[in-house]
């Protein structure tokens, strides 16, 4: 729980000049590398400077391509296609030791910690160093001790790993609310106590959502109300009260935040836990397995079409964009130093391990309309550097409705779980979740994608390590 | 078979105005518009101008990290990703008829028409057009017109999709030889007669092995030398003879091809077909299910890890390097217009059908050492634009090695093949392929991306349609 600078570990990751080894003559690389353009970092402006960092949770380019296809039909473009910058972000993920051994496939909590902290660690972990768990300075704290005002913008809930680890300390992302600190149930399955050295009991800051409320953000806005309803640990408030007593003011509709303050800290919680998606499969249906067909030995009967449709339960819910526009509002009300914001789309992820592919459709299309938000505030506030980036790829795979090798008499169907959406211009998708057997589908390892506005231009590579997006936002914030 | 121009198909497919539908208000997507930069064009050089267009066949970011993964360690970096620019580029497939309807998921038939015409047209066709089978001029036929020489590199049969849609056009891919054009047998199977209407007899420019042999081509290496064999329809000459009849000098082995002389054109088949792979798994192992594992009731046993190993066919065999500094030299020598050279990795994309990750690794080794030459050529001769990009994504994913979901004590495994790959650095890669219950993996329709050498820096966009590949390429070219 030691305060570390980012420079001895996240330095040493993002440095571009890390080359494990290589099969190519160095004097190849010098050349290549000669190639790319100077990350030229002129000295801060003199007006409000602010970063929005917008991450889809799981958004590969299987899942964007997928939501293009709906959103926008196969020849459209979203928003995000229109940004003038694209990268390559190479995941980072170590086993919990340390000097741990790399490890291929990340989750959350960690890809989270790169771009917060710049540093590598594994799995599960919430800014803390792999292994010796020790608290690592988040983009937040840094960006607020210089005078910027801060914000977490998330479709889950606010205590969930991505906003978590830009604003928390923990060993494990489950350590959500103060009962949680003495056992975690995870959807049903009780895991023990994890969480017990960071107890305020043994010395440690508490709970996610306990760290939140004491923390300095200037805006928390997403779903988790659940976890601010326990009793502090050692206090007679509720984390929720203890927020309020820290100058929160608190809301839980959308009508609420839209008449919020703009004075006070805000602190939105508009549902218990995860927030509602905005669109489901008809009648709520997911992906299924090909079932074999009576009439035909060895044939099978594909899953029936379904179209997409509006989730109910999303009615009420503050979308993406307003919760965004509500947080750039307050952020930049009276503003001169400017903000460091982060908005997450966190459903995009949660859909796609639950083979939702409609949910994570309309996840997609959420977090193409807060872009659309982020890039009008950029529009009048100049020195305004928007990101859009994943933190790790998904199992989703768009695969062909009538088989490349059907014309050859083969048995075409997959061994997975198979969606069939049928698209508003009329075309059916084959989406394939095949990566796991349990109810849950895997995160893939492959690289993410990194888009920018035009003030990333010059100053992103092509390709780099997720914790150099640290690195880019403190140099972009002169901090 | 009427020539038509790129103007009526290729520039309606390939305009970045096209948005047949958006979500985003009209303001917003103009604002996000102006955020692009601009193609500036300049007037080509008075000196020789070049462009080399790589194209890694199923070569998508999976399959790109797991390579890495494999050649640098997880921290390391290939020679492409060096490269100073990328970009997505949208891969666009129609059925197969006049204004068909959208297709989700390409081929290599397809995608190399949409790079070599600017057209999108229908799975299984060679530069011609959708429904009506035209012939579409070629960016290879533009460039001999235009006085540049040509030339394509490939590990396929230079008779196969991707080579071939740049010189050749005909209905369906498997129509490479003579024999063929009477009827296709595909892996044992008789597909009938699909190449009728391409007959020489029926009016047709005749097999793709025979238009290749009366092309203006000045270089094709690569395999398939059995499509050469046959009797040329209506000659007495085979279509190798005939090669050797319009000019081409014709060569079999790497010591061949390193003394060829490079005033004659050259022609180096060097394998029956497809060229045979670097690398291969364990004694041949490939991905394998998971079995039940008789001493736990419900649990399974995974496939035992694998080393990859050199394969024993590939020795003799020229690397796609060793081929592509021949083409290079060849184009070069005392050339002043320039040249147009597509190199193509062929096998990650066959190898990933057959569930073979090692061979696939092997290939994108292949194709990063094609680039090391192609950068050493543009570091000597300016004018050369070096493209890289892939013609559509494909099954194989990097999967958890052991499952974020363990720690909860659910079943781990996948429903598709496995294979788990030990990397030299000790790491323990888990690589999945379950698109289909068949003897082959599907290909899936994620955008792919594109990567350039400074030369495209300013060029191409971020995010760019498949057919905008060509207009790339013939206005670097200045025809």
């Amino acid at each position: 729980m030691m305060l570390i600078s980012q420079g001895v570990f996240g330095q040493n990751a993002s440095t571009v000049s890390i080359l494990s080894r290589t099969i190519l003559p160095a004097a190849l690389l010098a050349l290549a590398t000669a190639l790319a353009p100077a990350a030229a970092l002129p000295a801060p402006a003199a007006g409000p400077r602010n970063v929005i960092l917008i991450i889809g949770d799981g958004m590969d380019d299987q899942q964007i391509t997928i939501a293009r296809n709906y959103l926008a039909g196969p020849r459209g473009r979203l928003l995000l296609d229109r940004l003038p910058l694209r990268a390559a972000v190479q995941v980072l993920t170590v086993e919990d030791q340390v000097d741990g051994r790399p490890v291929y496939v990340a989750d959350s909590a960690n890809t989270a910690t790169s771009m917060a902290t710049g540093a590598v660690t594994s799995r599960g972990r919430i800014a803390t160093t792999a292994g010796d768990d020790r608290d690592l300075t988040t983009i937040v704290e840094l960006a607020e001790a210089a005078g910027y005002r801060t914000g977490l913008v998330t479709t889950a809930s606010v205590t969930d790993a991505t906003p978590a680890a830009f604003a928390a300390h923990i060993s494990y992302r489950l350590c959500e609310n103060p009962d949680d600190m003495v056992e975690i149930v995870y959807r049903g399955v009780s895991l023990g106590t994890r969480c017990s050295a960071d107890r305020k009991a043994s010395g440690g800051a508490g709970s996610i959502a306990e760290q939140l409320a004491g923390s300095g953000l200037d805006v928390i806005l997403g779903g988790g109300r659940k976890h601010f309803a326990p009793l502090a640990e050692g206090e007679a408030l509720s984390v929720l009260e203890l927020a309020r007593e820290r100058g929160f003011q608190v809301v839980t509709t959308g009508e609420a935040l839209a008449v919020a303050d703009r004075e006070r800290r805000l602190l939105g919680l508009f549902s218990a836990g995860t927030l509602p998606v905005r669109l489901r499969g008809e009648s709520g249906r997911v992906a299924e397995k090909a079932l074999p067909d009576p009439r035909q030995p060895g044939g099978v009967t594909l899953p029936k079409p379904m179209t997409c449709e509006p989730n109910p339960a999303f009615s009420g819910i503050p979308a993406l964009r307003q919760m965004a526009d509500a947080a750039l509002a307050h952020l930049a009300h009276g503003n001169k130093r400017g903000f460091f914001l982060m908005i997450e789309s966190a459903s995009i992820d949660k859909q796609s391990h639950d083979r939702k592919p409609c949910g994570a459709i309309g996840e997609v299309a959420q977090l193409d309309e807060a872009l659309a938000s982020a890039l009008a505030f950029a529009g009048t506030h100049p020195d305004t550097l928007v990101l859009v980036t994943s933190d790790h790829t998904h199992a989703a795979q768009l695969v062909p409705r009538e088989s490349l090798f059907a014309p050859y008499g083969v048995a075409t169907h997959g061994p997975g779980r198979l969606a069939r959406i049928l698209a508003p211009d009329g075309g059916l998708m084959a989406i394939n979740y095949a990566t796991s057997e349990s109810p849950w589908e895997e995160h893939t390892g492959a690289a993410v994608p990194l888009l920018s506005n035009a003030e990333g231009v010059g100053r992103i590579p092509a390709f780099l390590q997720q914790p150099q997006i640290f690195q880019l936002m403190r140099e972009y914030l002169g901090i």
